[in-house]
Parts: C-alpha cells; sequence; structure tokens
C-alpha cells in the first residue's frame, strides 16, 4: 500500500532499482511522479498498460512492452512467445482483438544469428496462433556488455467493439471476481529454470493469447467491468490497482484461489505467495452478478478459461483495500507488492 | 549493393555485430533471411519502418523504433527528442500526422532518476511541439551491466490522408529528388561529443518533428511519391533503398547536397562521407516534376523546409543503382552501406 499513502519515498531513491520494473508501487510511483507529469498526460490513469484512443471514427486499443526475460527460452515457450501473447493480452483487456503488432528488436553484438532467428519464428508462430499481423520492425544492436541478448518491444493495435468499456472506474460493489485459470505458473516456470530448481514435475510457463476467450466473455454480455491479465506483481497487484482506481473494497476467498499443487510447493519451498507471482496466460474479470454465471460457463467452454472459477466480489467496505478470507477464517490484507519477488520474468 | 545482388553472408556471419543495427545490407539481410520468414509477412517491402494498414474504415500508418543513442544527451537534443521525433517522423513519411504514441522504458539498474526525469521532461516537450500524445506506456528494469542506462522504444499511430500513397514503388523515370536542408548534421553531432572532438563551432542535432512539413508539402498534391527520413545509413541508404524497391536509376548531383562547411570540415577530419551521415530532421522527396517547383517552394515557406533544394533525378538507365555525378563532372556509384560508421546514433 505504500505508493497510495506515503509521502514520495522516489525523492529518497536516487536510483533506479530492479523494483521500479516490477508492476508493484515502485513502478506506479515512477509513472505518477515521473512519466505522467513529464508527458503532461491525462492524469495518474492514463498512462495505462492498454489505452483506448479515437482515430480516423475508429475505437482502437493501443498498447506497448518490453521483454527482457531471463532465460530467453524457459518450459512453456520463449522471449518470442511473450512478446506477441503479452501484447496480445493487454489489447484483449480492452476488449479489443489484436490487428497489428509492431517488433522493436535491441540486440547485444555477439548474441547467436541461430538464437535470433529461434526468438524471431517463435513471434511468428504465436502471431499465427493469436491471428494478429507483425506489420513493422525496428532492429538496433549495443556493443556486447551492453544490452543482454535479446530484448524485444511489441506494440500493437486492434479494434474496441461498440458498446465496450473495460474500466476499472466501472467496478461496483456486488460485482463478481472471477480468474480464469490455475495463478503463479508462469513465474515459477521461469524461477525454476532460471534457479535450476527442480519440483519432481516440469512446470510449463501458460503463456498463451487470450483474444478468444475474451470474444467468448464478451459474446454473453458486452457489459464486462474490468479484465487484467496479471502479470507482474501477479494477482495481488492487478487486484489492488482495481481497488485503488474504483474506490471499492474486493474480498478474496483464499481457498478458491486456484493454484496447482506444483506450482503451491514450488512456493512454498522459494517463500513465494502465489498471489504474486506473475502469470501470462490468464484473466481476471470484475463480471456484474446478473451476468456472472453466464460468464463463467462461457469462459469454461474455452480452452483457455476451462479451470475458470469465482474467486471473490466487490465490497462497500473498505474501500481501496484487497482483503483474503484465508482457510482458517481470518482475514489478511492483500498488499500491493512494492517491487517484484522475481525480477525480469517478462 | 552487397545484399541485393550477393548469396546470403548472413549464413557466414553466425553472430550479429554492430553493422546489423545500421540500417544499411547488413539490416536489410536481417530483414529479409530473419524476420520476414519468420513472420511469415508480406514479402520483403513488408516490414518497412512505417506501415499502412487498414482497420475499423480508418487508413493508418503504424511504426516503431528503438532508441539507444550514447550519449543520452548530446547538442541539441536527448533521446527523449530523438524517441519522439524518431517515430512521429517515420509516420510522416507515410504521408500520416502523428496522434498517439506509446513509449517503453528499458532501464539499467543504478541510472539515476534524476537522468530519466530529464529524458522523460524531453520526451514530454517534444510531444508537445510534435502535437501528439503518449498515451500507453511501459518499463522495464535489467540489472546493472545488462543495459546502458536507459533504452526508449516509441511506437505510433496517425491517418493517413485520403489520396496519400507514399511507396517505392510508385517513383518512375523523370521524377525529381528534393532534400530538405542540409545533410550529416546528427551524426557529426553524436559523434563530435562523443568522441570529444572540437570543430571550432558547436555543431548541434537537427532532430526535429517532419509532421508539419509534410502537411505543407501535400497541401500542394497528395500525389508525392515517396518520402523517407534519411537516418541511420544516412542519404545514401535511402536513395538505395528507393532505387532497389522502385527498379529505377537515380543520379545525384554532389554539388547540390547540402553539406554545412563545419559538418564537411568535421567529416573530412573523420573520414567520413556526408551522404552516409545519419540525419534527425530532413527529408528525401520524390516528387513528379509536374510538381517539383512548387513542392519546393512549399518546403521553403516552412522553416524546417527553409534550405530545400533540388539535387537530382530518376532515370532509366542503371536500374537499382545510385550515381552521383561529381563536382569534377565525373560519376561515382554510391553504393548501399554495409553496417553504419558510427553506430548508436539513435
Amino acid at each position: 500500500m505504500l505508493s497510495w499513502t506515503c509521502p514520495a519515498p522516489l525523492r529518497d531513491q536516487p536510483r533506479v532499482v530492479m523494483g521500479h520494473g516490477g508492476g508493484g508501487a515502485m513502478s506506479a510511483e515512477l509513472v505518477e511522479q515521473i512519466f505522467t507529469p513529464a508527458f503532461g498526460g491525462p492524469g495518474p490513469s492514463g498512462l495505462t498498460d492498454s489505452a483506448a484512443v479515437e482515430i480516423g471514427g475508429a475505437r482502437l486499443a493501443f498498447s506497448t512492452d518490453s521483454f527482457v526475460v531471463r532465460p530467453l527460452f524457459f518450459p512453456g515457450g520463449s522471449i518470442g512467445d511473450l512478446a506477441v501473447n503479452g501484447t496480445v493480452n493487454d489489447l484483449a483487456m480492452s476488449g479489443a482483438r489484436a490487428a497489428y503488432l509492431s517488433c522493436g528488436f535491441i540486440l547485444e553484438e555477439g548474441v547467436a544469428i541461430d538464437v535470433v532467428e529461434r526468438v524471431a519464428r517463435a513471434m511468428g508462430a504465436a502471431a499465427r496462433t493469436a491471428g494478429v499481423e507483425v506489420v513493422t520492425g525496428d532492429t538496433k544492436v549495443v556493443e556486447s556488455g551492453h544490452g543482454d541478448g535479446v530484448f524485444i518491444n511489441t506494440s500493437g493495435i486492434g479494434l474496441i467493439p461498440p458498446g465496450v468499456d473495460l474500466r476499472p472506474e466501472r467496478v461496483v460493489p456486488g460485482d463478481v471476481v472471477i480468474v480464469s485459470g490455475a495463478v503463479g505458473v508462469h513465474g515459477v516456470a521461469i524461477m525454476s529454470v532460471r534457479e535450476g530448481l527442480e519440483f519432481g514435475v516440469e512446470i510449463e510457463s501458460d503463456c498463451a493469447p487470450l483474444g478468444g476467450l475474451v470474444e467468448a466473455m464478451l459474446a454473453v454480455t458486452p457489459d464486462l467491468h474490468v479484465l487484467r491479465d496479471p502479470t507482474r506483481g501477479g494477482l495481488a497487484a492487478s487486484l489492488n490497482e482495481i481497488a485503488s482506481a474504483s474506490g471499492t473494497g474486493i474480498v478474496v476467498q483464499e481457498r478458491a484461489v486456484p493454484v496447482p499443487p506444483p506450482v503451491a510447493n514450488a512456493c512454498a519451498v522459494l517463500g513465494l505467495d502465489p498471489m504474486y507471482v506473475a502469470n501470462e496466460g490468464k484473466l481476471v474479470a470484475f463480471v456484474p452478478r446478473a451476468h456472472a454465471e453466464q460468464v463463467l460457463a462461457a469462459m469454461r467452454a474455452h480452452p483457455l478459461g476451462a479451470d475458470a472459477v469465482m474467486i471473490g466480489e466487490v465490497v462497500d467496505a473498505h474501500p481501496g483495500m484487497v482483503v483474503a478470507r484465508t482457510a482458517l477464517g481470518g482475514t489478511r490484507v492483500v498488499d500491493l507488492p512494492l517491487g517484484e519477488q522475481l525480477p525480469r520474468i517478462c
């Protein structure tokens, strides 16, 4: 909760630290205290993962993401898959089906051409799966020791269907909170391969494009309130961001949050909380109660939503705060993470 | 001419070298041999600096660029100015007025927050000057030693006006080649500060947004054939790319190419050819002869085109080749540069 309640700690922190890229409170501070004032933008909620813009009579979602994941290849995917699905999913969270992507490479001198080719092929395959076209690109090279193999930025545009208006500000008490499946998988997959840990079974990243799942949900009703893909900072960061922006309280039934046993075990060993671990192929939806059962059924009928469940609801109490009801009947506050437990997971 | 005539030298070069980011033949090889096949795109001309796409009934230009310039601040600008103007100009070369930008930062752990703030402020100021809005962003942080202070990607979208269709394929013999002003300035400005060289006068980067100048030109006639901002690889790379894509020959009057004396002197000292040095606020236009005088007059009436001049013409002879007529009456071939004389100038 630091960024929302304390005075400007950024000013006491004269240098960038890893946490500024973690998607938690420190990232929010950087945006709120440096970028938004500098760009003279539309206020604190202006510089979001995905912007809705009007141009030439069309209502578009426009999004950007840079990818610096280590290692470049991991169980279940690669930086190329992430680079496509990350931006496709940001657009999907605006209700848009991704249409066109850009691709900017920053390569480090000395990286093998073969590695670049494998990454590019993974991007191409992911783009075909997601039904999106890479139409413009750029490549820069930096001297050996001034980069880290391959960094990728993708940006994307997609059309927002009429009647769709997904914003945290639309969330109201009574809304039902649904997640599309197991949480914590991507972060644990990266951690296990990076640290050379083995947990009996190989945990594969859940990296996937969510445009089709979102379309299936919007076919039930365009009146969903907000969607988020809980990447950096995990489910906890997404829920806190929505509670804060909507001024509502959120109650999560901890037992209802789906965590696969291998992920739970790995988290226990590593001292991680699955609520804070990144996902790359999951979404959390805030749905008006009247539509919740139908939306849930539509999600379960889609391969990427087969394990969707309701995990909580929006309440009048404790505005701006996320609370979990524990298995033992107690409650605990689910804070906005400060930085990221696990840097460079995307 | 290497990339257009020789068999696949990329395969003999198993690792990325600086030249792959130089905007010359090696960059083209990377795109043609790795990225275009991997992305399964629309062929060799598909992955351009700026793509024209249809979405929701609107015809948009969509472009991306990453910026890795060293140093971050230089006479006449900063990486922030480049990041905004570079993408604004790529869109302008499609005839589009930039409307919205995205901004992706990759920060190195340990960089001063003050530096990030100065860069962001420069971006904000440049965006206001160019009349474009930064609407979506992303920040990643990499460990100290795995980045280089600040890398920025910007992507942008803008509306292409009806009747405007700027493509090298439209170039025909008889077209007049016009540059909007002095060439070689940005590259020499970066080089002088990076190498601590002094040339009597400080040479400032020409970094500027070209959307207004392009609008003034299109107001004369929407029937311009192609526009390019000769950045990496300089005027030589832009002219070669157009000659190759259009299958025409280009003849340049060497004496007509405007090179300010301080830039000419610096190039002489450094062994650089101003035709190959990057610009960041200049454009080269291919204009039907019938409109050339009027377009030139419109350019000269604009502050960023005050020194515009005709430098050559398109011919039937030597298709795909650029030839310069020298001051002494001879001719020389102006090759596509292989890599870049001066890496990381943008």
